[in-house]
């Protein structure tokens, strides 16, 4: 069922040379600015603020529905608050843009812009806890972050600024603060699988490469076309290593002031944006999922002269009706000829296109376009909200299982050190054995030019028998190892 | 109908000490946290970040509505972008805040963080605008904007860091810009009134009163219970005085290069929560209007031994039956007692509370005490659903008339320095005839305690005869006078 359509495309091939996909589809979609003129700063422009907005809709629900109540803490830290955690700021202080100045003077004390919140609310978590009735308090705010960074950058993937949700929880103690790091599991899986159609690989960051401040830190790489890995998302489990520092205490049930053990968690809009669009998109431009889609629906007259009243007419009926059910359905009544619609639609990603044509008039009928196969039915309009409601269903599921073969794809077993050179320099993911040593994986990153250890296999947590695939010590576990933005 | 609860107001008369009224309603409902220790800048609790939210998706939808598009530009501007527009560094130099360094490096360009966007967007318009096809170009984005304020701060009301919409627009000519004028003005009354019940007065700003860089600037001023005014939102015809230094030019349909004439449109959101508080609350706390609150109804099970099973069913019941009509309700069945939870709900404005009694089960009616009146009433169970579609417009009626009469009872026309003196003295807003000079407005502000000219009242837009209230001099127009925040 279901015809293709012939139309060439008109982006390069995202696996051949994914770089210039990318930063084509930014510019012909008119996703992103990057003639800002500051480096590491874009403009979002309407298309991708779109998309963006209905990820924070999506996650905000995600985590309202998990009781965490929405704040908002000041961009500008104060750096008295920002240096008292001493791995927190030994990470971040060379990655932080100062604001000492205001007006003509120097500010009474300087402070940082926020590049991420802990030292800006654990001060106020101080204040707000006093018992463990106050626990668990769990937090979010979605805002922008602010971090200097000198490895190159690419929009909405590595920025100076860029946007995400920050959740923080405080709990009386570690088996709830461990629940919570599983929570945000679950949490990422909803959004970034079943909403997104997005795969990933979960793993537990090696102990060299937390999270500055965290205990144990959690992380979801996405595969990217061009075999490089994205981290999506993390969540953190703290300990009591910022509770402290700062001062944050209960009075327990037992009558004891003891530290709250406290997590925080960060998706990455932007960056979820950005590998929703690499990670579905084809040579036609972007592929969004029917829930994810600011645009679900676009209805498109073809215009034949006598017939247009009707036809402009059943457009707009077909838009409100859809839009009655909650779904977001747009009438595209410009001037251009149908083919540029398409076109730019198609660039856009919208999962569905309706036409209507002087023939589906006469019989009844529509003409339903769906972007993912890029394939054209025709359908009764008795049966069109149906036949909808199954391709919302379709194309999600169609997502999944094309993004799903080609992470399995390109994930190899590595058990040797030859092995790994070779999936190396194919480009994807290794499982491999690790012996968790940081001199291990500096010397494989420096021999394999850039594959990196990602960190321990989260769904397969036992202990690796036998000897780390690089340097043949003892394995700690099983890892990953990948080539990273 | 309806008999009136009598607890005893917990909040000193807003009237009589309204800066104690307001900073105990935003300590006691949690509403910010002011103790961040950085002037200026304060901490969005839960509570209010749920009111702003509501109030930020309103004002979205309406500029969605009028064919705003979303975008988002970086917080830091290039000090060569924003030094451009003569009187635009003139007047924000002094009020913001630099960014020069980053990590241990001073930048490369030192860059502000936005008080207000014009001077970050309009190099970008200048390549996204070639055609008059292209125009008009309506944006818009959320953020939060900076500006070093040497004035007393006060949380919501004034700070160093606040939260608003911007929008921005670029037309072919004066009257396309100044039919966004309008539109603006009609989006705020919608806004503003229709939806939050706050009336306010629309002036057009003196020319000595302008936004740094406008033509003309219109402003809507909310008088609070102290009896001085509170600019909520503002919108400026700016002409082509950003156009021209940014040369931002297109190509009309005569084959000329032309620039466009521009506006700018900033609602404040946390002023206008700051004002729906202030204006509608009382002795015992916030008054939400039904569509601006973000719980609705809430709903409070009056215990008693041996029915509480019944009772919480029913209780969960009548949740999940107004949740299916989109009402935002919610079951409060934590372990607090009725007494308590009434204090806390009604502390937080929520606009309907629903009892569920014994005696209720037995007779199958509920409690419902609305919150603007403070009384209660017996329903049917039968007759809840069209008996609260009733209340969300009384009470929103309510509101509207008490803060109309407010507003009318404060509102007086001084023909004379002497009446003006009288007004100054007992507070509210004089309408007087002025001549339009600047020394005039300084001259009544000093010798007024602060009573300060906030610009032409824009319903009788006629030339007023006769004197100048204050000095004498030949009137310009009708204006209002006021303190002001």
């Amino acid at each position: 069922m279901g015809e293709e359509t012939t139309a060439e495309a008109s982006l390069p091939d995202k696996h051949k040379d994914f770089s210039e996909w990318y930063s084509q589809i930014l510019q012909r979609a008119n996703l992103v600015d990057v003639r800002y003129g500051l480096k590491g700063f874009i403009v979002y422009r309407p298309n991708i603020m779109y998309v963006i907005k209905r990820i924070y809709e999506t996650y905000e629900a995600e985590l309202e529905a998990t009781r965490h109540k929405p704040v908002l803490f000041p961009v500008v830290i104060p750096y008295t608050a920002f240096k008292k955690e001493a791995d927190h700021i030994k990470g971040f202080q060379d990655e932080v843009f100062w604001v000492s100045k205001a007006g003509g003077h120097e500010l009474e004390e300087p402070g940082i812009l926020r590049p991420t919140s802990e030292t800006a609310m654990y001060p106020i978590y101080a204040l707000w806890v006093r018992s463990y009735k106050d626990l668990p308090l769990k937090v979010y705010q979605s805002c922008a972050v602010y971090r200097y960074e000198t490895k190159a950058t690419k929009p909405l993937i590595r920025g100076r600024e860029f946007l995400w949700i920050e959740a923080h929880t405080l709990h009386r103690d570690e088996k709830g603060a461990m629940g919570q790091v599983m929570e945000d599991i679950e949490i990422a899986k909803k959004v970034l699988y079943e909403y997104l159609g997005l795969p990933f690989i979960l793993v537990q960051r090696e102990d060299f490469d937390k999270f500055y401040g965290a205990v144990s830190s959690y992380a979801f790489d996405v595969l990217l076309p061009d075999l490089r890995v994205l981290q999506v998302a993390t969540t953190h489990y703290l300990g009591t290593k910022f509770s402290v520092p700062f001062e944050v205490r209960y009075l327990d049930e037992d009558g004891q002031s003891k530290y709250p053990y406290t997590t925080c968690y960060g998706p990455g809009i932007s960056r979820i944006a950005a590998a929703t669009i690499a990670v579905h998109g084809d040579g036609f431009g972007a592929v969004l999922p029917f829930d994810g889609a600011p645009v679900q629906i676009v209805i498109v007259p073809i215009p034949k002269e006598g017939l247009n009243d009707k036809i402009f007419k059943k457009c707009g009926d077909l838009e409100r009706l859809f839009r009655e059910r909650g779904v977001r359905a747009r009438f595209d009544d410009s001037d251009a000829r149908p083919g540029e619609k398409f076109y730019q639609w198609e660039l856009l990603g919208t999962p569905v296109r309706i036409e209507v044509g002087p023939r589906d008039i006469e019989e009844q009928v529509v003409t339903v376009f769906r972007r993912d196969t890029r394939t054209r039915a025709i359908v009764r309009e008795s049966e069109l909200a149906d036949y909808v409601q199954g391709l919302r269903r379709d194309i999600l599921s169609n997502l999944k299982k094309k993004s799903e073969a080609f992470l399995k794809e390109n994930m190899h077993v590595a058990m040797t050190k030859e092995e790994l050179m070779k999936i190396a320099k194919k480009g994807g993911i290794a499982k491999i054995r690790f012996c968790g040593r940081k001199e291990c994986a500096e010397e494989m990153k420096a021999e394999t030019e850039g594959f990196e250890v990602r960190g321990m296999d989260m769904e397969s947590r036992e202990r690796a028998e036998g000897p780390c695939t690089w340097c043949g010590f003892p394995a700690a576990h099983v890892a990953f190892a990948a080539r990273a933005y």
